[in-house]
């Protein structure tokens, strides 16, 4: 339940622009009677049933969401399985299964793929527990199914007026590379390695979910902005972020600037942190391992109000509205 | 976690001859550690947790599983979501729960094949809860993942010696349309339906379950042949099929002659009904409801020893090999 956020907008690489997936998904589930014993409907990261059975499905296409020539076979399937298994972090859930269906040009080595969605369910502690293969005669496509547990979900509707809004570590990296990739040139190892191998933050979310800190949860797909939109339309709140405070991430300096590198921190999205809200004063940074706690970044808070607004180092605040890369609009505050 | 059975071997239609894709996601799974909750590991119908959690998951590809001139797109999503269904009917599961993923290209109405989905769902006695879109710039691909629930599962290894072998209704009709159409023909209505709009037959299984009567049971995705050869292997047994008593589907007469016919109910496939073992003498049609007991039909039976065999109305055997529509091999009993 993601938008292709990354993919570019070009005729080699079609998508719905302005959320058209994710309002369509939406549009057919809404309209759906959803069985007595699930908790959390659609609208969230991922399905809750009543049991704590949480259970979240991805789907990357080749030319939509990944470009074959900027990812090796392992990296596919890596990468799709974290993106998948980002959404059991976003729910603080514990991964208990993944499966992958795979519907593979000729070209395909599958088993080179099938390394990588290993490598990824061995990183977040998990199990390949079943899946599906069968040729495609068009693009790589690989859809990830992942089921985790959790005895209290993270909602995106749990953020209260007051909260300080939190980010698990630095943004923009993997929206940075993909820029650079497009435009032919090298990004790099960071940055490349944002791209190609995110981390999902099963551990941080069970140890912020453990120590009762965690408010409202995602993970960043979509971008900060658009994350954060999702968490105050949920919660009915305003979140305001702080620009001064966004961990943008300092690989991006070497190919961009301050202004567009901002923007790629916004809007960019895959970057796989969590951003969650905790009350004030909360011991978030105490609740994580040192190592975790270095990359954390208090970005912004929600306060009464509506909407997504950002702050600049001189007060002023401006609006930020969801969509692709640039749609930032200024707004007196 | 099925072949893609009735796809016809020809260019327009590139699949895995020989079972490929079969063996080698067993492959994958089974040089893979297993978590220690899962109770029923790949191999079987779909995944079983010790909680009773089922889960299955089934991949189908434009001109790989189906040809769009041949479905309508409710057909095409409505089949997809039974397939998988099919499997929860196979482990005696009760679903829960669907999501689907669907990878579409710019022609597909993609309401209509929900439209489909869902019939599906409401059929089964479930729900849409969740899933994933993103525009496809090659095949409609749709993967269906399916939850459900069982206090104990039906497994492909728990046919015994002696044990009747049964299945609950009339084989064959789904690949005799798909071989009428390759030819440019018309099914007619009987075996257009049987291809488009099968049945996953979940309420058969959780009464034949309910009456303790259900031994290793699976559904017909690969045919008669190949899926009495799954339980033949999994639970060390050898299967004799009654030439004579197989259901053969009616409609298939005004098509094929009596051999074809036979040839289709045995290695055609995608037929969904349930091929399950009883203890002789088991009260299996006073399980089912009447208008189910109809169809239901005693094939064979099992045996020590291994494999599949076909008995003749002469009394003679012979052996049935794995695969294609027509690998019958001629064996002296």
């Amino acid at each position: 339940m993601r938008r292709s956020a990354h993919a570019a907008p070009d005729e080699r690489s079609p998508r719905l622009g302005g959320g058209g997936e994710f309002s369509l998904i939406r549009r057919f589930l809404e309209a759906n009677p959803l069985p007595l014993d699930v908790r959390v409907g659609p609208g969230d990261d991922a399905v809750v049933f009543v049991d704590g059975l949480v259970v979240s499905t991805d789907v990357s296409v080749e030319d939509v969401h990944f470009r074959s020539a900027w990812l090796s076979e392992p990296e596919t399937g890596y990468r799709a399985v974290t993106a998948a298994l980002s959404d059991l972090a976003a729910m603080a859930a514990t991964p208990v299964g993944v499966l992958v269906s795979l519907a593979f040009p000729e070209r395909t080595d599958v088993e080179a793929v099938m390394s990588g969605v290993k490598d990824a369910c061995r990183e977040a502690g998990t199990h390949l527990v079943g899946g599906d293969l069968s040729r495609s005669p068009g693009p790589l496509v690989l859809d990830a199914v992942v089921l985790g547990r959790t005895g209290r979900p993270a909602l995106r509707s749990m953020a209260l007026p007051g909260d300080e809004l939190w980010v698990t570590g630095p943004v923009g990296a993997s929206a940075g590379a993909v820029r650079v990739l497009e435009a032919g040139a090298d990004p790099g190892p960071e940055l490349r390695r944002a791209y190609a191998r995110p981390r999902a933050r099963i551990a941080e979310a069970a140890r912020l979910a453990h120590a009762s800190v965690l408010g409202a949860c995602i993970d960043v797909s979509d971008g900060l902005s658009g994350d954060a939109g999702h968490i105050a339309a949920a919660s009915g709140v305003r979140i305001v972020l702080d620009a001064a405070a966004i961990p943008i991430h300092p690989a991006l300096a070497a190919h961009f600037g301050a202004e567009e590198s901002l923007e790629l921190a916004l809007h960019g999205g895959e970057d796989y942190e969590l951003l969650f809200s905790a009350r004030p004063g909360a011991p978030v940074a105490g609740a994580l391992q040192a190592h975790e706690a270095a990359s954390l970044a208090r970005v912004g808070h929600a306060e009464v109000g509506e909407g997504v607004w950002l702050r600049a180092p001189d007060g002023r605040e401006r609006r930020l509205l969801r969509g692709g890369y640039s749609h930032v609009e200024d707004v007196a505050p």
